[in-house]
């Protein structure tokens, strides 16, 4: 193979009680990258659409990716990449990350399936670091999975997929404006009293439970961050309006999307998550925010190949 | 129906990761108690075997719990309680929440099942009320319910029942001393590290996880407690070398029951959890600690009746 086109999806971390542990991979939003062979051992980022990124290698988290499992595997070639953006960075929704894990995925492809999703999860990790200053793994683990992971322990990394009704409709509103992860970051307290942790890690268990028995009323009373949510959302407009607008809908839960500034809900089925969408849409609307929404299924699979060129077209 | 015997398990609250959140119940180690019917509207115990515990109907749990349901019913009866204690109170074993919750199934059977589980357990917590001062829910909803349980919310009170792998079989050795659990309670601090919290709900999220699909590599992974153990421990006699030496037996975990001293092991079969026990009882033996050792696999109901006395040989 020397050249593959890939589909890197959008991801939603934290998910709620979630938080720093848990991720979703959308199916309807994410990236598309073309990576080419060639032989000059070098990774060339020639051409970037939709966003403004660094096309220097070691600054753009797609070029450290890319070098760093091609020096890994001691590759006889290089890359030409060029990268399609369908989501802005600082949106909440794993900007880096679907660059980071499609870099990873794409690479891989590229050298046969050298590595496994839990190598290709280091390596888009330290993508991250590139990006973001952290080795965080769930949007990573999530674009390169799919479906909901939990990120059970960093060291050793250990990710777990976690199976999910297929009913399960995200729907995500993105105010179009920036909140830098280092922020949001900033404004969790480095300690939180043990009953709020036991409360969260309740839910924690709750939403696990509720995703592998499909029982939404389950998943619906778990959906609840007692630790990222209260101290972040003052950074994201109207989140309480948005947020019970939505549950007014019929979504079963929402929450911020990452370190936001997107705001997700998930519903039971594609009809609710439209007029989820509506409703989100109708307040942002009246407040003259600048905003996307989208509506999406959870992937069942992370960074894939999509219109695949044969090696015989080269 | 004008008698009930009963049976109720003793339980295992926290295991491990899910301190103040989850517990299971045991199928080869409870207390026995017989309720017989009385016209005089009146709970009197009659008689108490294998613990020193109080006769007085306000101050031994099995009449606070019998005397609070008989008047929210506004039953037309009393009862007369004999009490059989098969473990000791203060083991970390749910002693007094054998009892509560052993009254409240017994009272609902005479009642004809007048409640719900998630109602007796609110009539039972209230016996753990009296017993150590706060209405802990885990090791009272483990004895209702059977299996594993999660308290997902305490307000309202949501308990969630995790099915486990049939194979699970507990090890736990009872070294014959009190841990109150007020002074177990005493050693955890107040706030805990975001950090530390992350990582304690993310293996909450990795056993639930391993319990849904019997999946006894992730169980182990997960079964392990950043919070509550490593300030218990010293609390019990030589609790690291009993730990480590259940896991060199290969224990998939093994951790401090409830507030303890009990310690408990999980296994994956029978002749696992014999050769835990055997490696257990070795160290406690060697040192000269008086300790009671119990092997069970995990009971799939809660309390039960045994031995039933049909109404026409009344």
């Amino acid at each position: 193979m020397n050249q593959v086109r890939v589909f890197a999806p959008a991801t939603v971390a934290n998910v709620s009680c979630g938080y720093d542990a848990m991720g979703f991979a959308l199916q309807a939003l994410g990236d598309e990258m073309l990576f080419t062979k060639t032989e000059s051992k070098e990774v060339v980022i020639s051409k970037i659409e939709g966003a403004k990124l660094p096309f220097s290698t070691d600054k753009n988290v797609v070029g450290v990716v890319a070098k760093l499992m091609l020096e890994d595997s001691k590759a006889n070639f290089g890359v030409d990449v060029q990268i399609f953006k369908n989501f802005k960075p600082g949106s909440g929704l794993g900007s880096s990350a679907a660059s980071a894990s499609g870099s990873a995925f794409a690479i891989n492809q590229l050298l046969g399936n050298k590595y496994s999703n839990i190598e290709l999860t280091k390596f888009a990790m330290q993508g991250e670091v590139a990006a973001c200053g952290s080795a965080i793994a769930d949007n990573v683990a999530a674009a390169i999975y799919g479906g909901f992971i939990l990120v059970r322990s960093y060291d050793p990394l250990d990710i777990i997929e976690i199976p999910s009704p297929p009913e399960l409709v995200a729907t995500i509103i993105h105010p179009q404006i920036e909140v830098k992860t280092e922020d949001s970051r900033k404004v969790i307290e480095p300690e939180i009293p043990i009953k709020t942790a036991i409360a969260q890690w309740a839910n924690v268990g709750g939403l696990i439970s509720g995703l592998h028995t499909s029982d939404f009323d389950l998943i619906s009373r778990s959906l609840v961050d007692y630790v990222a949510e209260p101290a972040r959302k003052h950074l994201i407009p109207h989140f309480d309006e948005v947020k019970n607008a939505a549950i007014e809908q019929g979504a079963l839960g929402a929450g911020i999307s990452g370190s936001g500034p997107s705001i997700f809900a998930l519903s039971n089925g594609v009809e609710t998550a439209n007029n989820v969408a509506e409703a989100m849409n109708t307040i942002y609307k009246d407040k003259g925010i600048d905003y996307k929404i989208y509506i999406s299924r959870i992937s069942n699979q992370g960074a894939k190949v999509i219109n695949p060129v044969s090696t015989s077209l080269q």
